[in-house]
């Protein structure tokens, strides 16, 4: 394994164990600025929306397992597949389980860090 | 607009022309023989199941609209971003309307030929 994959795979993780642990600020910061996410329905959206819609699920518990299934690296740019299990449990409901694969582009920064930079997510 | 990028707009025109037309054959040689699609609330697919849903859809028509929205080429490897309008309209039934975005990786053979490697469909 070279050491961009091992980043790349440390980076899943990182996002994973944020979102678990509900910070915000760690997930947003494993993003580039003008990064896009697409989802089924919807507009593509960026990190502010991310941000907005986070905190709008306030009380939420997302407990998550992602299991990389691929990743290539092309210089600067490198892709991932993955599937993702997610439990939701919002405050007063009962916990909503999806799954379903993800189709990521990521891009490495001037500092040597790899980020999301485009994210199609069909976990349903 | 780089040699590349020009192969990859012409690849996505002829795969449009392709479906429109019912050329099954044209569809099936822009993909490489590994490609998997990603669709939502199902398992990857690869060709040969492409093929056969593609041959259980005789007598249906489909038309449709790609917009190419991003290209980046890295070597051997690409990923592009589109928006899809399709209109499809069975045999016996009233035409269907769907759009939405497919994110695409593409590889470039030894022949210098790109063709499709993975693709995520969110077109809903």
């Amino acid at each position: 394994m070279t050491d961009d994959e091992r980043a790349i795979r440390q980076l899943v993780n990182m996002w994973m164990a944020a979102t678990k642990a509900g910070d915000l600020a760690a997930v947003l910061d494993l993003m580039t600025d003008d990064v896009l996410f697409m989802t089924s329905g919807r507009e593509p959206f960026g990190k502010e929306e991310f941000r907005a819609t986070s905190e709008g699920m306030a009380g939420t518990d997302v407990d998550g397992r992602a299991m990389v299934q691929e990743v290539q690296v092309a210089g600067e740019w490198a892709w991932i597949r993955n599937h993702i299990d997610l439990t939701v449990t919002p405050a007063t409901d009962p916990p909503i389980h999806r799954s379903g694969y993800t189709l990521t582009i990521l891009r490495k920064g001037a500092d040597g860090r790899w980020r999301l930079f485009r994210d199609a997510n069909l976990v349903s």
